[in-house]
């Protein structure tokens, strides 16, 4: 998904689509049917203009005088984010995050499917992850070359997060969600996105600060 | 922490600063001792004079011809994000997405202390999570006003999270730490900070497919 020039969509509009696509799934689910620019850009904290020119990038999606359709928008923002597609993941590192990204039961019914999980913990082997079976990470290269995988979620320690992404990019993914917290090395057609827990929570602590002191 | 005109620090520069912390720390662990504006902003996806500009909200820092001093930097930012200060933190539903927080060891390190843990569920009552006595949450209240607490995590599911958060609110908490995927209503007081985990799996599938289509 480019613009029609061809430029890249920077970041900071990707990453604002994901809240859009949020926000317009809760006013959706709300019963609410239309919504202007200055109040959808008001639950975002986003002026009307910045909400504007983000979605210019993709095309018309609103009418003067009218503001948005909202099913509509919500409609075509999923489609911008592939949302609409299937995408097939698997899980590595079954610890209290990895279990808690599985059971995540929205991924699912947005087209994200788990597809298969691994642990170097022999204790878990056997066992099961969100009514899937728990493989040793031995098994994580052939399965790869056995089944389409395009996200693998990677929830082990640090210490065994570079190597477990190097077997995953030799075996062609495509894209890795990573909340392990050590940056990754990885070429540039494999897409990268990092989970950073811990900057909300220096954010709060600012903030804290910010009006207690 | 405000700025010396009393303007309030804008959210999208706040959010910066956990990152310019993040990759900090990682230049001094890597024994990093200077880096220019350009190199550091490349590293974070940002323009120089954007990183500037942040910046220049809490004071100067570089110098011209030398760029930062690595150490200094990291310290700077700490003291503004409140870094060097004891936090107390308690958990509200210890399943495993509140285990996986409580055990991040990196949050005790840098000053946030898990002083209490609280779960409906009976049987979890009496165990431990991260050395904490997980206690009944009809016990929240109580706590609240025996110990001070300045950031409730919440880890319950959506149906209870309002709930939970109205008893930390009438019990004066500074600062609530959501990662329940509900948006709660709060009074301005208090500091919410909000983990959507979803939206970066969204990002994720936009780049796959501006990548792949």
């Amino acid at each position: 998904m480019r613009k029609a020039d061809g430029k890249q969509i920077p970041q900071r509009v990707v990453s604002r689509l994901a809240m859009y696509y949020r926000v317009l799934s809760q006013l959706e689910k709300g019963g609410v049917e239309r919504i202007s620019s200055r109040e959808l850009g008001e639950m975002m904290g986003i002026t009307p203009s910045q909400l504007r020119q983000d979605l210019s990038y993709f095309g018309e999606f609103g009418q003067q005088g009218y503001g948005y359709k909202v099913s509509y928008l919500h409609l075509e923002i999923s489609r911008i984010l592939g949302l609409e597609k299937q995408h097939s993941m698997i899980l590595i590192g079954v610890g209290n995050l990895g279990r808690a990204i599985a059971s995540y039961t929205n991924f699912r019914n947005r087209g994200f499917e788990l597809v298969g999980a691994f642990d170097v913990r022999e204790e878990l082997i056997g066992k099961k992850v969100d009514d899937i079976d728990i493989q040793p990470t031995t098994e994580l290269r052939a399965f790869l070359r056995q089944n389409k995988v395009d996200i693998g979620i990677l929830t082990v320690p640090a210490s065994q997060a570079q190597q477990v992404a190097d077997i995953l990019i030799e075996e062609g993914i495509k894209g890795i969600w990573n909340f392990a917290p050590l940056k990754l090395n990885v070429p540039e057609s494999v897409i990268v996105e990092h989970v950073h827990i811990s900057d909300s929570l220096y954010s709060l602590s600012f903030r804290l600060h910010e009006h207690f002191n």
